[in-house]
């Protein structure tokens, strides 16, 4: 027992993915001084996931200016891996938080949020020298199925009036008519979409994720006609079916718009992730796995950090511990995907999110450090 | 990595060690089938501590109808070990919710309390043929310095006037003279004593348990003088000064009564029943221990349960793995006596007390669980 992965996700508000790498990686040479740690911090299409990219791969990271949620230019940024390809987050331009920065859902509106900005990172990946790009979908403040991407590359969508409507929210059900562009940047794009939301209906960007973005319920009932509406004038216009393809919903529908617009793909996030780190490679010297993420519950199954992890442990035959801050409903389903064992961290009954917060970071210290207490005391241990 | 013994204390309020004992064994069966465990269920001088014998020795209860904290006549057990010790908690009849059933401090009053029915206890024990008591001076309600024992086995405290004080807190200080009976039940009492506080002053009795008692600043001056006042008299008509001995002041000095009324010693009560359990001799076998309580934090040091089974753990060089519900401050103390890894099982800020014990034995079955799949996806393990 003295080769260990580590391979976390960020603790969402309270540490990257890297920090806790550091914390476990000090814990367990603090106990198994001869231990060989391999850090591999991790992320999901969300969140942290150009920093995870950038720290398994290597590469250099490119600031651009770009149109935010609301159309006033932000600066965003994203990387070039060493084989040229780049690396983007939806929502490094149209990410909630950059949308309305004060938590008041109240203030929310995606009416109005546009993916223009991501269309224009894109293409300035494309002017870097980009063939290929990997794009992020999580975070997003967004519900105009990827109208405002495509209007960046060319696309236009028009009215009644034959005039282009905004690329918005409100402007989806205006839409009669979608023209494409005589050429498109030639990227291939892979987005990384971890959910497996269809566009419309029940299950739909709208109805589940909208009222997180801050839409009433007309609001969601407006959008789900407006996507339904932009979902069959796309079959119409541009020939595929994509309401129905699992993930089209991400990002207010930009999973159907990555599909519809640029031909692209919808994949694993974190399966793509660990493919670029070598991951498998890196298992076959391994003899232990710690992975983690701030709050460990059933939905870590659905493509998130913990479980793509865990597989592949398991593949190799190999222990998967998972630590994490808390664990929530259902964290016991993960043991079927690989996690042989799983620790939460916080001690003490915080009494709000800032007094967890700042103990965070020791509360992981301490339960790294008993983890690897007990591996050093155990006759396969030290 | 099969033989397993486990050592917990009660985790108290959620738990019996018995409970907490089963817990930890099915975790280990489920996850290493052809492990051997064996459990200990463990108590320190304080509540649990005639099951903890019973269960570590074998014997019989006893039910005696003996003079309760405030006069009122009360049942209470005790235990009959194989070998014709007796076990007796002072908590029996003396104990905080035996005076004051309601949690409502104010309606404490340690002026008014009595050790009578210790006494009482000891002689029915003596008539059952006991030579040896072990007599447990946790939870007490008293702050009399064992006088009402005393007075039950015939010693006399008398005032000014001639007259017998009453044996409570408020009789202390009115007392001028002892006298001794003729003949004692020929009983050796070891009183389980885990503190080492001294019978008066700053670190005393009155001044650090008096208030929890129901002690108001004017009863603890009171309390503190009164049993200064008894340990003079005790020393001039009885000989032993015990003012000083560390442990004087246990149980409202009752410590000290056992010391100057009983010829009696103070020992550690997990060291005693460690001993009776044989336990040096079950670790001789064993690959890892387990211990714990509700709450692991530093005061754990002084005489609890996880430190003294940690101890006799490391002089076996054995792993010891603690698991609590919750840390308190200083739980890495526990690190030198022999802990070698700790782990909490409380899962989620509970609201309030009713909700963490209704969560307390799945969170810790949980708990267990984990770890069992942690030692059992190790080389070592299955």
């Amino acid at each position: 027992m003295k080769n260990f992965v580590l391979a976390p996700d960020s603790f969402k508000g309270t540490m990257c993915a890297q920090e806790v790498c550091g914390i476990i990686k000090a814990a367990l040479l603090r106990h198994i001084p001869n231990a060989h740690v391999s850090s591999v911090p991790m992320a999901d299409g969300g969140e942290g996931m150009v920093d995870a990219w950038l720290a398994a791969c290597g590469g250099r990271r490119v600031q651009a200016t770009v149109s935010g949620p609301l159309g006033a230019p932000v600066q965003a940024e994203y990387a070039i891996l060493p084989n040229g390809a780049a690396v983007l987050e939806m929502a490094a331009c149209a990410g909630l938080p950059l949308a309305w920065p004060g938590k008041d859902v109240r203030e929310r509106d995606p009416m109005r949020t546009t993916t223009r900005g991501v269309g224009e990172l894109l293409l300035h990946a494309a002017q870097n020298g980009a063939r290929e790009a990997v794009l992020g979908l999580g975070g997003s403040a967004t519900n105009e199925g990827g109208i405002g991407m495509a209007a960046a590359l060319g696309y236009r969508f028009l009215n009644a009036s034959g005039s282009e409507v905004p690329p918005t929210g409100a402007g989806l059900l205006d839409i009669v008519r979608i023209e494409k562009p005589q050429s498109l940047p030639g990227i291939a794009v892979s987005a990384a979409c971890d959910g497996d939301n269809p566009l419309c209906g029940e299950g739909g960007a709208s109805a589940v994720f909208g009222p997180q973005k801050g839409a009433t319920p007309a609001q969601v009932a407006a959008l789900d006609a407006g996507l339904a509406n932009l979902a069959a004038l796309i079959q119409r216009d541009l020939g595929p079916a994509v309401a129905d393809v699992p993930g089209a919903g991400a990002a207010g529908g930009l999973g159907a718009g990555v599909l519809a617009f640029l031909g692209g793909r919808l994949r694993s996030g974190i399966e793509m992730l660990l493919d670029a780190a070598g991951f498998d490679s890196l298992l076959e010297d391994a003899d232990m796995v710690f992975t983690g993420e701030g709050r460990l519950d059933g939905q870590s199954a659905a493509g998130k950090v913990p479980v793509g992890v865990a597989r592949r442990a398991k593949k190799h035959g190999l222990p998967c511990i998972a630590l994490c801050g808390c664990f929530g409903p259902g964290a016991a389903r993960l043991y079927q995907h690989g996690v042989t064992a799983a620790f939460a961290s916080l001690r003490d009954s915080a009494p709000d999110f800032e007094t967890m917060r700042a103990g965070a970071k020791a509360d992981m210290a301490a339960l790294a450090d008993n983890v690897a207490r007990l591996l050093a005391a155990l006759p396969s241990g030290g």
